[in-house]
């Protein structure tokens, strides 16, 4: 019988797998995707999306029917401490504060299953299906076929049917027990040699506990609890049943549910709980550890919990897992489609891994600040507000709270995110805080803008959905001021081998992409333009060079007020930094980071500063001459 | 066999029907539900939300899945006037203008039959099916049964079946051709004796005219054209084929799509247009028509098409039968639940008829306005500002914004509007302008607070949901100045015969009514307290009267900034122009208009106004002692 080829196999269909799966079933590849549950998720496990995923989420168009289930929203966090009866809450602060410009300042909490149902519609509506239950039970990257170098033996979980596959890439989302992980013999480290075991509770609960719909952390003389609101009424709670400090410590520890109950109960004392019923309840222990490797041969990887585990009091591990497997599908998909050298796969391991890392770092000094320190009232009341003098713990909660809302992952400079070292230099690209305030491996600040063809009150960041291309924001300033640039650039585009041109469509004569808003010339970069002018006044066709025209639906009125920059006149351009008269270029990648942004000016040199850029992403000779007109 | 019995007939399954369905069977009715179609609306027919009905819809738990089909939205409308060489463009206007507070400031497309479906989906979630393809063959209110006065004979269209069943209600959601308001010998009144013969068609096009994705309304040489922005890249043309005021008028002219398309190619010159393809095409006669009397008995009655028909123009069709359906049913609801004597039944007719007089002599101007009178750019451009010097036309156009937005429906003083005429009187209560922005008969202004259990940031005018009750919105000032009095309101409350104490559940001491949000004392009220305070400040169980702390996922924090009151310290009491630090109450019927505002103060006087006006209301003896506690 012949092997069936594939473009990948993905193991596992927690958050990582299917979020790797929604993207490229949606982009066209061709996947088997196996995960040895004969179901999915039915109760608990993760259960945090945190604002930054929410915006990602969003923009795979998937974010209303997570809300159609109605999780929980949290804004603030209340600390409760010991006092002379009991506890009392000595503050609260805010999940996600307003210094943070976040679209969604809350954290949605629903439970896994439900997210997982959300991303298995899309997947099936896109052709692939989750093959259950079935294993993995070996696999090499032979290079006996070039195109398909890697076998992949896959077996029913009750051992009556196998088949074997050969596929371009395998990915190993299969969690914290991974057999590809194994199989590779990649080590996993473990960063703080401090593991805990706990227990975790999902129910209804009757209580006087005013705080019950907070996310709270609770330290009392009984001990420490975490308390985190629910879809449909329900709670969870975190209880640390053991920890490697224990002088009894043994991994192996266990506590019943009414264990848990009734050290709830002395916790929470002098309020009262009760459950009504429990959903779900679970044990288990925690080390905080790291592969070592993400990939040995860039055909095979892995993600998500197969990478790096964690405790669960920041709610990180969903997010970091949709994180790797869009920072991954982009790329998988530029490197099939020729549109980056292979070296790009390289950059996966190293963009997600640092900021395992940081997670993990970020893990250890969470679980420190709150199982071995108390805050006390001065700092917390200082912690939500932007006056007060900072000491260390309001630091590090801020530097938190912007990790854990997601909007402080930063890849560092690398071929795809300038820095002053990158091979690209040209004096038109414009540096962090000299000229823009928008920095490179981090995601593109929010702006509200109107939309020029329908008058629409749009969110700009989410006008380019996750289409697997390069965005290009163009931000034109005064078009009476930049008509000459623009049409300048629009003229360098042209040349046969500029970033643009290189990359259209084959077939653009003869296809019809009438009706298509997001790539009209080529798959490889969605283009929006925003101009510093009332809407009614931008007459597209009659103003714009014919290539921009083309993108009537991406261009924008920057003529929305904003009150994060209230003296403003073009808000959109003051928020990204630039120039509100003279405007300038953000490139963002495909996931939505920023990769470089570059001045706008008359003549060749911004058309030449993207071509540079876009050389060191492509490995393409970009440049040349522009077409003769 | 035995005649089964309901407690209503609903026939028609449009946009009223499925509507007041939709109502009745949450609230736990037993409807029998005929529409003589076989399948819900498959193309075309109204697609037109208002701002204000999407409120409605939110209120109802369905806005969501409404957006789910993404609609086209509409904030502007531009206007095109013959010029040299075809047409120009002579200025654009908001749909819903910033003068008015509105939540969603646009207009929502969506064809008919999408937006059903969203409606039966949660009419059969709650028992209640639609049968089909069933219609009315006769009825009687004949008085045999006291319980079910009404006989209604109902028969499968082909003939073949028939049902005689008896009813409390029978509403007739028919449409135009109403078989019911025919045998109640109900006329038709035509208000203006133009009629129209219009042509609609919904297409997917190719054009170069830069508004098709705005509402634009196009005067040409070759003729007068109205586009429609829809859902799934669709435009609709509105054409008006032929006028009674046609020297050749014949109200049965038609044209077919080809005539149609060719027409408006020659009134968009020198812009093209094309059709890829045309999903519906209808061409249909209009009149302007309202129905002398909605019920005759007060058993029998008519909403929607079936009283009232006007020119498509405006978009009000299916937002009126939503409004008629919700006055209705909460009306029956508070009837048949003895809350309200049957004489509340007479205020559908009179509240609803005069809204949709209201829409017809609009229409007639609206037409005229559009029709006969080309605005030149000056009076354009001064209309969506608030500074520039308002000409007649500009008023007009203010006007309307208003009234089709929703926001400009008025319900006059009656029994369950409070005016200076009501039998109700008390010192206490406020009249607009006098203590308070809001009036009676309008929707309550919209303000955005701060739940305080869960720190989340709502809109308060949504956080009761259409759920029946009356909303007691209790804006409680600053708490340190407000504490006596609402520990007296919470006292006086008590007494047996108060407005609160006289509805309490029969079984409130042994049902369990702990997960009870909205109506853990009853279901004739819900009540919300709202206070000039951080949210961190406030403290339910400690601070307020045990049975105010029983809301307590209905207590706020008015601490969230507002653009329309910059200078307010609690924005949602300032919007409601209440005392900022005292406070005040504000009486919201069921369906979200103003019945009453109170003043908040000490000692027995607010509680004495509120027992006056529910005296009225409910038509029962209120008042009395307060229980010694």
């Amino acid at each position: 019988m012949a092997v069936e080829n594939y473009d990948i196999v993905i193991v596992g269909a927690g958050p990582v797998g299917l979020c790797l799966s929604t993207c490229l079933s949606r982009w066209g590849y061709k996947i088997k995707h196996i995960d040895n549950r004969s179901e999915p998720t039915p109760t608990g496990r993760a259960d945090g999306i945190q604002p930054r995923s929410l915006d990602l989420l969003r923009n795979m168009g998937l974010k209303r029917k997570i809300m159609e289930y109605e999780p929980a929203k949290v804004y603030e966090v209340a600390f409760w401490d010991p006092a002379a009866k009991g506890i009392h809450r000595t503050g609260t602060w805010a999940s996600c504060p307003k210094f943070i410009d976040a679209r969604y300042p809350f954290t949605t909490l629903l439970h896994q299953g439900l997210i997982e149902r959300v991303f298995i519609e899309d997947v099936e509506k896109n052709g692939t299906q989750v093959q259950r239950p079935w294993t993995i039970t070996g696999f090499k990257n032979d290079g006996n076929d070039s195109t398909y170098p890697i076998e992949v033996n896959l077996a029913h979980v009750d051992g009556t049917l196998s088949e074997t596959v050969r596929a371009k890439y395998l990915f190993s989302g299969e969690g914290a027990r991974s057999f590809v992980r194994d199989q590779l013999g990649v080590n996993m480290i473990y960063k703080d040699p401090i593991a805990n075991v706990w227990g975790v509770m999902d129910g209804v609960v009757r209580t006087n506990f005013p705080d019950i719909k907070m996310k709270c952390t609770i330290h009392s003389d009984a001990g420490s609890i975490m308390i985190i609101p629910r879809e449909n009424n329900m709670v969870r709670l975190y209880i640390q049943v053991a920890t490697s400090t224990d002088k009894d410590w043994n991994p192996r520890k266990s506590a019943t549910a009414e264990d848990v109950q009734l050290k709830a109960q002395e916790i929470l004392k002098p309020y009262t709980i009760s459950w009504d019923r429990v959903e779900w309840y679970s044990v288990y222990p925690i080390g905080q550890g790291i592969a070592e490797r993400y990939t040995l041969d860039e055909r095979v990887f892995m993600g998500g919990d197969a990478c790096h585990t964690h405790s669960p009091k920041a709610g990180q591990g969903m997010n970091t897992a949709f994180l790797d497997a869009v920072n991954f599908a982009w790329k998988i998909h530029h490197v099939e489609n020729g549109w980056a050298p292979r070296s790009l796969l390289s950059t996966y391991e190293s963009e997600r891994k640092l900021i395992a890392e940081n997670l993990l770092s970020f893990d250890a000094k969470y679980a420190k600040l709150f199982s071995a320190r108390i805050p006390s009232a001065g700092e917390v009341a200082g912690a939500s507000s932007n006056e007060s003098e900072e000491n260390e713990f309001v630091k590090t909660f801020k530097a938190s709270c912007e990790f854990t809302s997601g909007y402080g992952v930063a890849y560092n400079p690398n071929e795809i995110n300038w820095g002053p070292e990158h091979p690209a230099q040209h004096p038109l690209i414009l540096q962090y805080e000299k000229g823009t305030s928008q920095r490179t491996g981090r995601i593109l600040t929010p702006a509200t803008v109107t939309r020029v063809v329908d008058a629409n009150v749009v969110h700009l960041e989410q006008e380019i959905p996750l289409n697997g291309s390069y965005r290009i924001f163009i931000f034109g300033g005064e078009p009476s001021k930049t008509s000459t640039a623009l049409r300048d650039l629009a003229s360098h585009m042209s040349a046969p081998a500029s970033f643009f041109s290189a990359f259209l469509f084959k077939d653009l004569s003869t296809a019809d992409r009438y009706h298509e808003h997001h790539n009209p010339h080529t798959s490889f970069l969605s283009l929006a333009l925003v101009f510093n002018s009332p809407r009614s006044k931008i007459y597209i066709d009659e103003q714009l060079p014919e290539t921009f025209a083309r993108y009537a639906d991406h261009i924008y009125a920057d003529d929305v007020w904003d009150q994060r920059v209230p003296d403003a006149k073009a808000a959109a351009h003051a928020k990204m930094g630039l120039d509100e008269v003279k405007g300038g270029i953000v490139v963002v990648r495909p996931d939505g980071y920023v990769g470089v942004v570059v001045k706008l000016e008359e003549g060749k040199g911004t058309c030449e500063a993207l071509n540079k850029y876009f050389e060191v992403v492509t490995g393409k000779k970009l440049g040349g001459e522009k077409a003769s007109l």
